[in-house]
Order: C-alpha cells, then sequence, then structure tokens
C-alpha cells in the first residue's frame, strides 16, 4: 500500500478501505508517512468529504492509536457529554453535579480553551486548589465515592488526533464536517463511556455558523457513536450570544454556582436541563425527556445539585466554601463598563466577538502557550431581546491590565447591535439528533 | 503575510494576489515555508484552479526564482519548441536541424526521459561522443556558429519549479492544468527565448487524456507567454498511437535520420513540419504556414537539413558518420518478436503501453536514478489503419535481457486492438491555439 495511491483515489472522490484509513493513521502517527502527504489527503478530503463509514473508521484508527480509559470498575451506565465550543458555556459545570446527584456516573475529561472559547478545565481551577490532574486509579475511585469527576484529558488519549489536529490547524483544513467529527468522537470513545449526549454549537460564537451545517456534525458524530455501540444523541443548540452573562473562568464559576443555587440565567438553565434530561434518559435514570427534567428540577430545588458540586470540588482539594463565599474566586482589579451609544433594543450579540474581547482581556490563549488570567473577562448586563438607554452599561470588564482596554471596549461595543424593534425571539434548541438516525 | 491565510483563501476559491504568490514560492524555495502546506496550498489548487492571472504571476515567481538564461548575443529571433511529452516522440531530433537550416537559430535546453516517455538528452546521448552539457557561453556560441544546440536543462533554470514539481510528484498534484502549465512556461521563459512553438499531445500516452483538457492546457500556456512577452503558439497533436515506429532512444535517433533523409514515417514527418513551419512563422522567416512547409521540405530535399544535423552533431563531439553508418549506433543483443494473435486492422495501440513496454525493455526510467539502456526499445511494424495477418510481426522488441521478455510480449500485445473493420482516419493535428486568444 502507497500513501501516494490513497491521497489521489480520495482526490478523485472515491471511498477509502477501512485498510488504507488505517494505513495512514497508524503511517503518520508512526512517523512513517510524511506530513506534506498527510496534508494533502487532509485537503482533499475537505474538498471531497468523506462517507459514514470512512468516518467512522478514521474515527476507531484515531481511538486505537493509544489507550482507552477503562471505566468498568464503576458500576452503572457511564455517560459522556460533550460541547463542540462556545462563549460562556459553563453547562458542564452545572451539568455533571446535577446528573451526578441524580445516580448517573459521570467521569469527565475535559479541555482547556483556546481562541475564543473556554474550557471546563481552565474555569475550575478558578476555584481555590482544585486539582484537575489525577492518576487514573484515584478518577476512577472518585467517580465510584462521590459520582463524578473531572480531569484534564491527557494526551494518551488518541494520540493521532492529537498530531493530525495539530497538522489541520497550520494547513487550513480544521473546517470539515468529518474531520471534526472524527476527531471529537476519538477522543469521547477512548474516554471510555456508555453513552454520549453532544450539544452541537451553532451561531456567531460556535464552528458551525449555519444549522443544516450544525445538524450535519451532529448526525455525522451520531453516527459514529451507533457504529461503535455507543449511545450517543446531539443536542443542536443556539450560540448567537454568549450563554448567560458571564464569560471568563472565574465569573463563569460564580454563575454557575448561581444556577446550581436556583437562580442562575435563563437560557443556561434551559441547556441545562434539556442536555441533563438526555443524559439522565441514556443512563435509564428517567422513562423521558420531562421526567428527567422534572428530577433534576427537584435536585437543583432541593439544594442536592449544589451539594454534589461542594463534594466534587472538596474530593479534587478545592475550597468547597466557594459556593458560600463569592470572595474566594479571584477578582480582578480593574473594572470597567462598556456603556450603550444609543437605545433601542438589544438586536444580537455577536459570540466570537464577546469571546475574542474575554480573550485579550486575559481570560483566554491566543497561542497554545499563553498563560490565562482566571480573574479576567467580562459580564453583560444586557442580553438579545432587552431594552437599554444610551449611556446605560451593556457590559462590565474585568481585568488586570489597562494595556488593551481601549480596544475591547470597541469590540464589546461593536458586538452589539441595537435597534427600534424588538427582536423575535429565537430558539434556544434547535432539535435534536436521536440514537438511530 | 502568513501562509496559513493563503491556504485558506485558495481553499475558498478567491483570487490570490501576485504578492501572495510571490511570497508563497520564495518563502518555499528559501525553506521558510514547510511542505505540508506548501502540500496543502497545491491539492487547494487542484481542486479550486487559478485564474489566468495567477498562473501567470505563479509562472513569473518560479522564473524568478533561479537565473535566466540570456541570449542576446545571438542575432535573431530565437524560437524554442516544447512538447508535454509522448511515447516515440522524436520530433526535437528532427526539427531543430531542420529549422536552424532555415536560418532559426536555436538554442534548446531539453530534459531526460521519465517513465513511459523518453526525453531528447537520453536520445541523442546514444550518438557516439555526443554531449550534452555545456558551459553557458559554449552553448551561446555554438548557436552563433553552427545555429543550433541542444543541451540537457539544468538545476539553475526555475529552480521553485524543481521543488515544487518534485512536491506535486509525491501528494498526487501533478496533472492540474494551471500547474502543468506554469511549470512548463516558467522553464521555457527562463531559458530565453524570443518565441515559443508549443505541441500539446493528446491521447492514450500523453499526459492530457481528452481533447478539450489538452486545448485548455494550450490556452493557459499561450496566455502565460503572451503575458511574459514572449509570441507564444501551440499544436494541439495526437498522441493516440506512437509517433512513427521507432520507441527507444538508439533506435529513435535513426528514425529521425531516416526522416531527415526524406523517408520517416508519414505522421512523424507531417508534425514537424507543422510545428516547423510555424517556427519559421514566429522567425520571421515564412509569411504563412504553407509558404514554411515549403522552405523545410526544400531543406529536407536537398539534403540541407541533414547536413545540419551533421555539424550540430560535430560540435558537440558526437560522431557524425551516424548518418551514413547505422551501425555505429548502440545496438541491443535480443531481438524478439510479437506477433498478431489474429487477423485484421488495427483499431488501436494504446501509447502508454507500447512506452511501458519500452521502458520495461531498459530503455527508460522508472525512477530518476534509474540507469537506461540506450540500445534498447521497440520498432513497431503495424500502426493503426494497417492490415495484419495472424502470426505476421506487430513489433519487434530490442533488448539485452531476457529477464521481463515474456512480460513486455503480453503488454505489446494488449496494447493492439485488431479488428474486422478499417478504422475511420482519426486526425494528427487537432488544432491550433493561436497567439492572440
Amino acid at each position: 500500500m502507497r500513501m501516494y495511491d490513497i491521497i489521489l483515489k480520495k482526490r478523485q472522490g472515491q471511498e477509502l478501505t477501512a485498510g488504507e484509513i488505517k494505513f495512514f493513521v497508524d503511517g503518520y502517527t508512526g512517523g512513517n508517512i510524511p506530513d506534506y502527504q498527510a496534508a494533502a489527503l487532509l485537503m482533499a478530503i475537505y474538498f471531497r468529504g468523506l462517507s459514514a463509514g470512512e468516518t467512522a473508521e478514521l474515527t476507531m484508527a484515531m481511538c486505537d492509536s493509544g489507550e482507552r480509559a477503562d471505566l468498568s470498575a464503576i458500576p452503572g451506565i457511564k455517560v459522556d457529554k460533550h460541547s463542540t465550543g462556545g462563549v460562556g458555556d459553563k453547562a458542564t459545570l452545572v451539568l455533571v453535579p446535577m446528573v451526578a446527584a441524580a445516580g448517573v456516573p459521570v467521569a469527565k475529561m475535559s479541555g482547556r480553551g483556546l481562541g475564543h472559547t473556554g474550557g471546563t478545565v481552565d474555569k475550575l481551577e478558578a476555584i481555590p486548589g482544585f486539582r484537575v490532574v489525577m492518576e487514573p486509579a484515584a478518577f476512577i475511585n472518585q467517580v465510584r465515592r462521590v459520582g463524578a469527576a473531572v480531569v484534564a484529558q491527557t494526551g494518551y488519549l488518541a494520540p493521532a488526533d492529537k498530531l493530525l489536529y495539530a497538522l489541520r490547524d497550520v494547513t487550513a483544513t480544521v473546517d470539515s464536517i468529518p474531520l471534526i467529527a472524527s476527531s471529537v468522537m476519538s477522543k469521547k470513545i477512548a474516554a471510555g463511556a456508555d453513552a454520549i449526549v453532544l450539544d452541537v454549537k451553532v451561531g456567531s460564537g460556535a464552528f458551525m455558523r449555519g444549522v443544516e451545517e450544525a445538524f450535519n456534525l451532529a448526525r455525522s458524530m451520531v453516527e459514529i457513536g451507533n457504529r461503535a455501540g455507543r449511545r450517543t444523541v446531539a443536542l443542536i443548540t443556539a450560540m448567537d450570544q454568549p450563554l448567560g452573562y458571564a464569560v471568563g473562568n472565574a465569573l463563569e464559576v460564580a454563575e454557575a454556582i448561581s444556577t446550581l443555587k436556583g437562580h442562575g440565567p435563563e437560557d443556561l438553565l434551559e441547556i441545562c436541563l434539556e442536555l441533563g434530561a438526555m443524559m439522565l434518559l441514556l443512563a435509564g435514570k428517567a422513562g423521558d425527556v420531562a421526567e428527567g427534567r422534572d428530577k433534576l428540577v427537584k435536585l437543583l430545588e432541593s439544594g442536592r445539585a449544589l451539594e454534589k458540586f461542594e463534594e466534587i470540588v472538596s474530593a479534587q482539594s478545592g475550597d468547597s466554601r466557594v459556593t458560600k463565599e463569592e470572595g474566594l474566586l479571584p477578582a480582578a482589579k480593574i473594572k470597567a463598563e462598556v456603556v450603550a451609544p444609543l437605545a433601542g433594543y438589544i438586536q444580537a450579540i455577536q459570540a466570537e466577538r464577546i469571546g475574542r474581547a474575554a480573550m485579550l482581556l486575559g481570560a483566554g490563549r491566543e497561542r497554545k502557550e499563553s498563560q490565562i488570567d482566571l480573574s479576567a473577562g467580562l459580564v453583560l448586563h444586557k442580553k438579545v431581546g432587552e431594552m437599554v438607554n444610551a449611556g446605560e452599561p451593556l457590559a462590565v470588564l474585568h481585568t488586570n491590565t489597562q494595556e488593551r482596554l481601549a480596544e475591547v471596549i470597541n469590540i464589546v461595543t461593536s458586538a452589539y447591535t441595537i435597534g427600534n424593534l424588538k427582536p423575535e425571539p429565537r430558539p434556544l434548541v434547535y432539535g435534536t439528533v436521536p440514537e438511530n438516525i
């Protein structure tokens, strides 16, 4: 088998065999296929696409390039959740304790943030003492004992994906649906859960800008899950404005805690109930979505979800008093208002610009090696559909450096569209891709 | 400027600026842009194409990556000729002395053969003593003195093309019309002639399999020539069967000599007269194609073309007696007949298979570093439209090794299609792309 023939075949639009895909993934991971041939194949895949079968084979080949987490020591149906990434998306912080309180074991491996989107692991590190690196045995033990754990994803899962992603990142081949789907699913399958709930974000702050494209990605990932024998469901949800009001690590932890206390933002709560109900359904802890939502609402009202959050924080060496004393979270020295230049209704908030503003304030990484400021970020005061007067605050910036403040104020101002008419409400959940498509 | 943005822009189907193309070519040649980014761009170009303007900019950037031959010391209008490559194409061996005898100075740089196609430089080396490597000053002097010289093309012309071609060769991005056109023309422009006649081959033995595709390539190259200020004309000619009867270096030299003596194969003579007349026209030595053809026919009949061939051979240290004593050319020890399995008319001869057969007999290179046997090859006894009886020879193989003889006999037999009906004659010249398209 020759890599040249594999590139040519895909370039001509033909379907690659499982053997050819494995030859490529193993050869590239093993250093026997050079970067330039892999880059040519990735670009050919960008243009020609991959069939459902090829996408599944690519996923499994990448998954098989490393170890798989063994969660068999944890009793019950383990359910994982993955979001394709958005601005202000702290749903995992709420979901993990909430569904764990409902009896669903959650062994969660999460990533760090890059560019305009944040990462769960960074957010948790805003809690004093919280440890995100754990030995596999300790991780399993915590899930058995507490019902949930959240750790940083390590390189031993799907190393081929790590290598290929780095190559895609420098060859303009990231935004291909089969390549995104196989990248996500190779890690999810290697992470070992029995069932997976996917939150595919669509809108100005997401990788997927169009609803149809988001459904295609969701279908592709669900199909991979099915072929790999994992019950998989995807929700397609809005990311046309940030989720909730807070963007930035410590600020988002505070908002997640408010939500667990029952007074979080409406949109964040709704997303958490929808995703959480689906997780309960797949874990066999609810007969339908409505029953799942009821259970979760009760766990929020009774304080059981908040208690579970505190248990997880304590188990991972964090200071669980953060739920009572907000002052324990790192706080930025400088607070600056961004005010409305004119009166009217908020028509739209460009989520990507808000994410970029938070990154420039210190909350995110411009490059993989950048240091982040856990206290930095911003809190929106107005969201789409709300009324604002001229001079009234649109958002408050939190930062420790004046350096790029003027630039950031401009970015945030330009992220808002203000007009005379109250905009039509837009859906928060566009739809679901069920298990058997 | 970032290479990433250039890849993305082309991937999205946008037109690159002259600055972006130059940044890529200079960066790649200088080792500042990695192979994998160049490979991704080449594949994106394969799918998205290049506009006429982009193709011309790419050509000039590759041309400017090295030196240009300076032919200004040679008086008159220098005309170059290039064939896109075929099987049995020894036209240059006939054309160079013929048009030089008509007073057109020809400073020709030629390539070596690779795969199923031969190279003029290899063929000339079959003449005992013939030297194809020459200092630039000696080369210019010979053209001034004798009227023509043929040397091996060196790496100092368009080094960017050399590097990019090597990358295309391993990433399945060779057969892209703008990439082929810019590759050919960057070398032709750097080679310094005032005018260029292109022979674009189409058919089973050529890179271009379809007539439309061949016209597109021809138009692209003519347009580049025009933009670079070189008078450029292209002929689209048939390569659906080998040109002439001989395939292999010494065998083709013998056939070229026969043609210069006035008894060469009809198709080879016709191609040489058409291309040669066009060269005379561009050089101002003929008012139209008919006048050019008349002049050339007279030079063949008078023996002046053959004399010019002998002068060139002598000037390049070759033994000019080869025109009189065929025994001076290297001859193979083994001669084997391939006979017709049934009687009928020859319907078609798959030229690529004949080229491959010659290569396996030793006449060509499977890889760049392969050694070739100048005496090896084959001579067809029957061409399309001729009648054959069962058991009568279709071709005679010339080789020094029995090793792959059985395989080659099968390949040659399978290259022939024999049927009951006399096939309709097919055109030898499909058309011309004139200077001003």
